[in-house]
C-alpha cells in the first residue's frame, strides 16, 4: 500500500510536464495523496511544480502546501498570485490557513485576505493571525462542532450535520451556553444512543478539560498526552468558547520540540535541517563554536599557569585531554538526565537529594573508571605509584565535580525561568573542560608538589 | 480547571487511609482524574497505594495503572493478588492490557489470564502477547468497530452501537467482507448522512491506509504521521483485520523514541529516569565512560608520541583541549544534523554532495574561528607569527576533518543496517578528540619541524 517515490516517477512527471500533457499528468496525480505530492513537488524544480500547483484542484494542493518543507512552501507561494493562494487557504482549516499566510510578507497578508471568498473564514484567519504562534490561541483552530444545551437532540443532529462538513474529523462536540460559554461535551457516540427526544442539557458531560488561548503550547502537549485527549477544546478570558486543538497538530508540536532539546544538546541553535542553506547551518552553528574556542582560551591560560610542571612531569600534560573528556562526558550525562526530568516534570524530590544521589553515583563510577585507569596505566604506560594514586584521584574528583555542575546548573537555570536546555551541549563541556583541568593540575600539585 | 497535586492533598489522603475512613477517602477521590490519581499513588507509600487500588473501582483503577511508571506499577502489582489484577485488566483496552501483563512473570501471566471472566477478552490478550512490543502487531489494541459491506446502512447502526460500546473512541469504522478482509473504511459522518436504505457496500471508501502486525512501530508512526491519521487499521499476512492502532499509542511511540536518540547522544545507553536506581543509572551510564576512557588512553599515548616538542614548543600542549574541544563540538553538530536527516527520511542526495557541503561549511567556520583565534592569540597570549599560523591552520584542519567524521560515520552505520543513533556522543566526541590531537601535532611537526 505504501507510496514509494521513485527516480522513474520523477522522470516521468518531468516529461509530462515538459510535453504540457495536463491529461496525463492528471492521471498519474490524481492517485497519488496529498503528502506524497508534496515529496514529489520538492524533488522537482521550482518551475515544475508551480506548474503541478496551478493544474491540480486546490483541495490536493492545499493539503500538499501544508505538508512540504517551509522553504519549499515558501518559493512555490512567491510564483502564486495572491488570489492564487487565497483559493489554497480557502480549502484548509483556519489554523493552516494562518499558519501558512503568516510566513507571508505584511503586504501580500492583506492582498491574500481579501481574495478570500468565504467572509467569516477570513475573519477567523485574521483572528489566529492575533496569537502568538506558541500558544493555545496559535495552535487552535476555528472549525468545530458545538450546540446549544438547549437545543433538543433531533435538532442538534440536523445542526450538526451541518456543522460537520467543514470539520474533517469531529472529535467531540462542544456544548455551550446563550452566551458561547463552554459548558461541557458531548461524544458522537452519546448522541447517537441518547433519546431523540431528550434535551442537549439532559446528556451532555459537565466535565470538560479545556485550555485559555494563552496557555503555552507545551503546558497544551503536557494536559493533551496526560489526560490522554484527541482534541481540547479552547476559551477566552470570559470562558466563551473560541476554537480546539487537536492531537495531529500536538504531535508535530512534540515532535519538534523534542528535534530543538536534542539540537540544543548538539549545540545547534537554530531549528535546522541537513538541507538547509550553508548561511543558515552557520548561523546555528557558529555562535556556539565562538563559546567553546573562548572556553578553550581560558583552559589554555589555565594551562600556561602550570607550565612549570612539565620539566619534571610531562606527562602530567599527557593525560589533559583525557581528564577533559572524561568531564565533558560525565557532565553530558547527568545534565541530560536532569533535563528530561524536567520537562516531563517527572524529577521530583528536593535539589539536595537529588545532587547527593549524583555524588553517590559518580563516585561509584569514578572508582571503577580509575581502577581501569590505574590497571591500564600500569601496564600500559609503566605509571609509578604516586603518579597513578595522582590521576586516579583526579579523575574521581574530576567526574564528581562535573555530574554536579551536570546536575546544580540545569536545575537553576530552571528555577530562574531561564530554558534548562541551554545549558547542555557546548555550554556543559566547556565549563566542565576548564574546571577539570583546573581541579586536575590543582591535586597533581598538591601531590607531587611542583 | 488544572489538578495540581499539592502536599496538602497527600497529608490529607494519608490521614484518611490512617483512620481507614473509606467513605471520606472516595468522596476525595472521585472528582479526581485518573491520570491525576497516579500522580497521587506516587507520591505516597506503597502500603497506601495498594490500599487506594483495592478501595477504588476498577474502572478509575485501571487507568490509573496505566498512567503510572513501570517500576511503581510493578510494586502495586506485587501487592495484588491474580485475581484482583485480572479485574484490573478486565477493564482495558486489549492493547493495554497486553502491555501490562507482559511485564508480570510467565507463571503470574497465566494465572492472572486463568481469572479473567470476559473470555474474548481473554484471547485478545494471549493474541497481542505473541506480537513484538515494536511491531504493529504489538502496538494494536483489539477494539474496533467494523461492519460487513454487504449490510445495510439501518443495520449497521444497530451493530455499531452495540460494538462502539467497548470502543473508547470510534475513530472509523472499519469495512471487511465476509472473510473478514479489509475492504475500506467508513467515517462515522458518512454513515450519518447516509441515505438508511444503503447497503454499506454503496458508501465505504475503498481507500483505507493500513498496515501489516509486522510492519515495525517506527514505520507505523512515520505513515501515520504522514498521513496525518488518527486510526489505522492492521491486517495480518492474509489480509484480514486484525486490530487498530490509535494516535494516543503513537504519540508514546513518538516521545519515547526521541528521548531515546537524545539519551544515545548524551552516552546514555539505556531508557532511564532521574528518578531510576543507583545501580540502573550505572548500567546506563559507565560503558560510555570506560569507552571514553580508553578513547583517553589513545589520546595519552599519541601525545606521549610527540613529547619531544615539549622542550622547545611548550606552547603547543597548552592548545591541546582548546583543539580536542573544538574538534569534539563540531562532530557533534554535523552528526546531530545528519541523524535528524535520516530519522526523518529528509536527507536527500547523495553522501559525495553531503559531504562537500559539510566542506564547504566548516571551512567557512573554520576560517571564522581561526582569524578570531589569530587575534585573540596575538593580544592576550602573544603569539608569534609562525606559531599562531600553525594554530590556525590546525584548527581549520581539525574542524573540517572533525565534520566529515560526524558526517560519514552516521550515513555509513545507516547504511550497513546499524542504528546511526550509536553514532553520536561519547563515540564521535572520542575519536574526534583522538584524531584532533593527531592532526594538530602532525601539522606543528611539520611547520615547527622538532
Amino acid at each position: 500500500m505504501q507510496f514509494q517515490l521513485s527516480d522513474e516517477l520523477v522522470q516521468k512527471i518531468e516529461l509530462l510536464i515538459e510535453q504540457k500533457d495536463d491529461k496525463e499528468l492528471l492521471l498519474h496525480l490524481e492517485e497519488i495523496h496529498p503528502a506524497d505530492i508534496a515529496e514529489i513537488l520538492t524533488e522537482i524544480d521550482l518551475e515544475e511544480a508551480t506548474y503541478i500547483v496551478k493544474l491540480l484542484d486546490s483541495e490536493t494542493t492545499s493539503e500538499a502546501l501544508m505538508e512540504l518543507e517551509e522553504d519549499v512552501r515558501e518559493r512555490i507561494l512567491d510564483n502564486l498570485s495572491s488570489k492564487e493562494i487565497a483559493e489554497e487557504l480557502e480549502e484548509m482549516d483556519s489554523d493552516d490557513a494562518a499558519d501558512i499566510i503568516s510566513e507571508l510578507s505584511e503586504e501580500r497578508q492583506q492582498k491574500v485576505i481579501s481574495h478570500i471568498q468565504d467572509e467569516e473564514h477570513a475573519e477567523n484567519i485574521v483572528e489566529l493571525l492575533r496569537y502568538d504562534e506558541d500558544s493555545a490561541g496559535g495552535l487552535m483552530a476555528k472549525e468545530m462542532v458545538k450546540v446549544n444545551e438547549n437545543w433538543s437532540v433531533t435538532g442538534c443532529m440536523t445542526e450538526m450535520r451541518a456543522q460537520a462538513e467543514n470539520v474533517t474529523r469531529v472529535h467531540s462536540i462542544y456544548v455551550v451556553d446563550d452566551k458561547n460559554k463552554l459548558k461541557g461535551r458531548l461524544s458522537l457516540k452519546d448522541l447517537l444512543t441518547a433519546p431523540s427526544k431528550a434535551n442537549i442539557s439532559d446528556v451532555y458531560i459537565p466535565k470538560v478539560d479545556y485550555v485559555n488561548v494563552h496557555t503555552p503550547a507545551e503546558e497544551v502537549a503536557r494536559v493533551m498526552q496526560k489526560y490522554d485527549l484527541e482534541a481540547i477544546p479552547v476559551v477566552d478570558e470570559m470562558n466563551r468558547l473560541v476554537g480546539r486543538i487537536t492531537i495531529d497538530d500536538i504531535v508535530d508540536f512534540i515532535k519538534d520540540e523534542a528535534e530543538k532539546d536534542y539540537q540544543m544538546a548538539a549545540g545547534i541553535s537554530e531549528d535546522v535541517e541537513a538541507d538547509d542553506s550553508i548561511w543558515k547551518l552557520t548561523r546555528a552553528r557558529l555562535p556556539w563554536l565562538i563559546l567553546a574556542l573562548f572556553g578553550g582560551f581560558i583552559s589554555v591560560s589555565v594551562l600556561g599557569t602550570f607550565g612549570a610542571a612539565m620539566k619534571n612531569h610531562a606527562a602530567l600534560f599527557f593525560f589533559v585531554p583525557l581528564i577533559a573528556a572524561m568531564a565533558g562526558n560525565v557532565g553530558v550525562q547527568s545534565s541530560a538526565i536532569v533535563l528530561q526530568g524536567l520537562a516531563n516534570k517527572s524529577l521530583k524530590g528536593s535539589l539536595f537529594k537529588r545532587l547527593l544521589k549524583e555524588i553517590t553515583l559518580s563516585l561509584f563510577n569514578g572508582v571503577v573508571l580509575a581502577i581501569i585507569l590505574a590497571i591500564g596505566g600500569t601496564f600500559l604506560l609503566g605509571f609509578d605509584m604516586i603518579f597513578g594514586l595522582t590521576i586516579g584521584i583526579s579523575l574521581i574528583s574530576v567526574i564528581l565535580i562535573a555530574s554536579l555542575i551536570g546536575t546544580f546548573v540545569p536545575i537553576t537555570l530552571d528555577r530562574m525561568g531561564i530554558d534548562p536546555a541551554m545549558a547542555t551541549g557546548p555550554f556543559i563541556t566547556t565549563s566542565n573542560d576548564i574546571c577539570g583541568i583546573l581541579i586536575y593540575f590543582t591535586i597533581a600539585k598538591l601531590m607531587l608538589g611542583f
